[in-house]
């Protein structure tokens, strides 16, 4: 009985014009990570669960892929957790392996692995896909890519301006109109020390990052319930409702923030990132937004997040500065700055503005015809030189009926055939047919070179 | 307690300098086949253990990676099963997924799951990462690329033309010397229809596959133990032993053939691939070798193999037509033929030979020093305007000693660094070091534009 395939659910065949919109997308951002002097690296699909887990919370650990042991994987498992179901704590019995959730902590553990054979500041960019056993829907998929470029071992904030421009240089080449929103971890901690309440800062940023979903009431009643004064709140509302330019809002934010040490250093980096930025010029629009937090826990100074203008969709890119990536694996104190972008998301955003180039289909430029062996030898040598020349072609296998034939080139999108038939054998010529306007010549092959070049 | 980290066995990081080789090769192979007009299509790295199971056979299952199912997987499991230690038969109750082995079973359930999208001859490449779990040894990984073109739906001997033209044009950019092996599984056939035993088709050529390593005396031997008689061993004799040209095979076959009417079809097709390869041209040495069989239950008619000619390794691509690639997946009926290069030993073979381009370090081509915040200012500026004409270049992101920034140009490979200190910003010049020469020059910002482009 022959099966009826299907694949697993949340993931996705490409097919080949999903292919050549996905690459379009991974390589504007490769060829911008290259020209920025980021180096490549790749880690392997597995990594030791020991790596995996932990490190991502309790949920994390849930959403890991394991990979069953090979063999005899029920020797030495701990019959009790058997009998009592336990298959979380069994899974780590009988799992030595998981597939990588993210690209973050292979990272940081091939930092510590490879530290001697690295050259710091490491500038490393990264893109291959990552697994999460999320419940599947729509936009969320359980193997999707990340792209992340980090700079580690420099805590210069030239390494955040280079990254803006990095940013800024990808969407200008995708045509995604973006506004970048800044923040820095600093200032929310500024904003916690401004009202005696340092180790309320989770809640108070928790709260304060739904402002644009829920609005200013919403938060103050959420700022209440997480146990705030009337008065702490009147302190914190002219701080998440700042207003004007950017450099307005900078002169602000120094002004409440005046007593605090740690949140007049948070104002001073991002005045040093805005405007060390704006100077070199942006396409896109750079906006300070106090409410943004994303992954506090990780994020230890500037934070980045890019919105698309003229689409509603969450944040396609993001990143920011961290303090301590490979501590935990034994190598302290790394300080680093990474981005990384939502290809799938950007995929919807270029799809929704059909922002495509037209010439990415993926297929060749021309399909020569067959009309049988000493036409198709013909074409052979024809193909040859073409290539030679770098142009991508060919020829129809069979000798098929001409309409089966053209069926082909306009269902892949070939934009040109080339016909060799029995006047075309005699005059050393090949004819040309214009797939779009359906125009059609007689050239000789030098001619036809120069034409597809 | 920190963790001291490491990566599964069988698997390997890529270090930026790896990466930069292996690009080259992916790359390479890549655009031969895009110049070719095959189409890229990719697959999940999961598949149903239902679509992967039974395909490799039995050993093949073992050395599936089967994944975990999520959440509570022991319910349902046949409680039996755990108390006898079944493992195989456990593993199919606690996993429904695992990775995919190779890419021939994803891309025949990929044709049969989206065969109405797709237009035949379906001329599709694909590269991507397998797993298999095999014991890890020198050469031998268990997560390995596989870079696979096939045209499929079409049963024209083209096909086998423009694929031996590919292989021959990516080993020409790679500057490896080939030789390619050709044999037709019909030969196969028709010699063991010439001694009357054709169910003994297989042990005839396991037999004789091994030629090269054993020597005749021990194939005969062999072909002895297998049941053969002395009067069919003399009879396949001449036609493993054969020498000469090709032509001179060839015509040697057909005589030897001429009372097997499907051995004769097999070297009339041989005919046809041979001679319409070579009379296009080809750099690689085409090689007719009786002996050659690879996986010969699957090819069904032209079988490809392609051998460094200057080192000792395995083949390092190979191929050939198969009939019924989809039939399993209830899509009977569809032939095709494909060939697929050995990634990981094509590595080995340009590391020995030493064979990659110069430039392939996947660095910048131009380091910034960096002496304060007003040379770095400029610098930035400066490198705005080299990125815009398609320079690679970073700048170092602290002010530290030069030393040390030489250091980092230095060990990253980077051939030029360009100095901006007092000077150079009083006449607005730009000192640019020849990493390799040890020369100065000091240049302004065009001529330094068109110096690295």
């Amino acid at each position: 009985m022959a099966q009826k395939p299907s694949i697993p659910k949340g993931t996705r065949d490409f097919t080949p014009a999903e292919m050549a919109r996905r690459n379009y997308i991974f390589d504007t951002i490769r060829s911008v990570f290259h020209l920025f002097g980021f180096q490549q690296i790749e880690t392997p699909a597995m990594e030791n669960l020991s790596t995996l887990m932990g490190k991502y919370g309790e949920e994390g650990d849930k959403l890991l892929f394991k990979i069953l042991n090979s063999g005899d994987f029920l020797r030495g498992v701990d019959q009790k957790l058997i009998e009592a179901g336990e298959c979380p704590k069994l899974a780590g019995q009988v799992c030595e392996k998981g597939l990588r959730y993210d690209l973050t902590v292979p990272f940081a553990r091939f930092v510590v692995m490879h530290r001697n054979d690295l050259s710091f500041p490491f500038k490393r960019f990264q893109i291959q896909p990552v697994w999460r056993a999320d419940r599947p829907q729509k936009g969320r998929y359980r193997e999707f890519y990340q792209c992340d470029a980090d700079v580690i071992g420099s805590d210069s904030l030239l390494n955040e301006i280079e990254l803006l421009q990095l940013i800024d240089e990808v969407f200008r080449r995708l045509k995604i109109n973006i506004t970048i929103k800044l923040n820095n971890r600093k200032i929310l901690a500024g904003i916690a020390e401004l009202i005696g309440e340092p180790d309320k800062i989770v809640d108070i940023t928790v709260a304060i990052d739904k402002i644009d979903k829920i609005g200013l009431e919403n938060v103050k009643n959420e700022l209440r319930e997480r146990g705030l004064s009337d008065e702490s709140i009147d302190k914190i509302t002219p701080i998440i409702t700042l207003e004007g330019t950017n450099e307005e809002r900078l002169e602000k934010l120094s002004q409440l923030l005046s007593t605090s040490e740690i949140g007049l250093k948070g104002v001073a980096e991002l005045r040093e990132v805005m405007n060390g930025t704006e100077r070199l010029g942006l396409k896109a629009k750079l906006e300070l937004d106090v409410s943004l937090a994303r992954g506090l826990n990780y994020y230890t100074g500037t934070i980045i997040e890019v919105k698309a203008q003229d689409v509603e969709i969450g944040s396609i890119t993001g990143g920011g500065r961290y303090d301590n990536l490979t501590g935990v694996f034994g190598l302290p104190g790394v300080s680093g700055v990474g981005i990384s972008f939502g290809a799938d998301r950007i995929y919807d955003v270029l799809n929704a503005l059909n922002l495509y180039p037209n010439d990415i289909t993926g297929s060749a430029k021309v399909m020569f015809t067959n009309f049988g062996v000493e036409e198709a030898a013909r074409s052979l040598a024809i193909i040859k030189q073409l290539r030679e020349a770098g142009i991508a072609c060919e020829i129809y296998p069979d000798s098929s009926k001409m309409k089966k034939q053209m069926g082909r080139a306009d269902s892949l999108g070939i934009p040109y055939v080339a016909i060799i038939g029995e006047t075309e054998l005699a005059n050393n010529t090949v004819t040309l047919k214009d797939m779009i306007t359906g125009n059609q010549e007689e050239l000789s092959v030098d001619n036809l070179i120069t034409k597809l070049k």
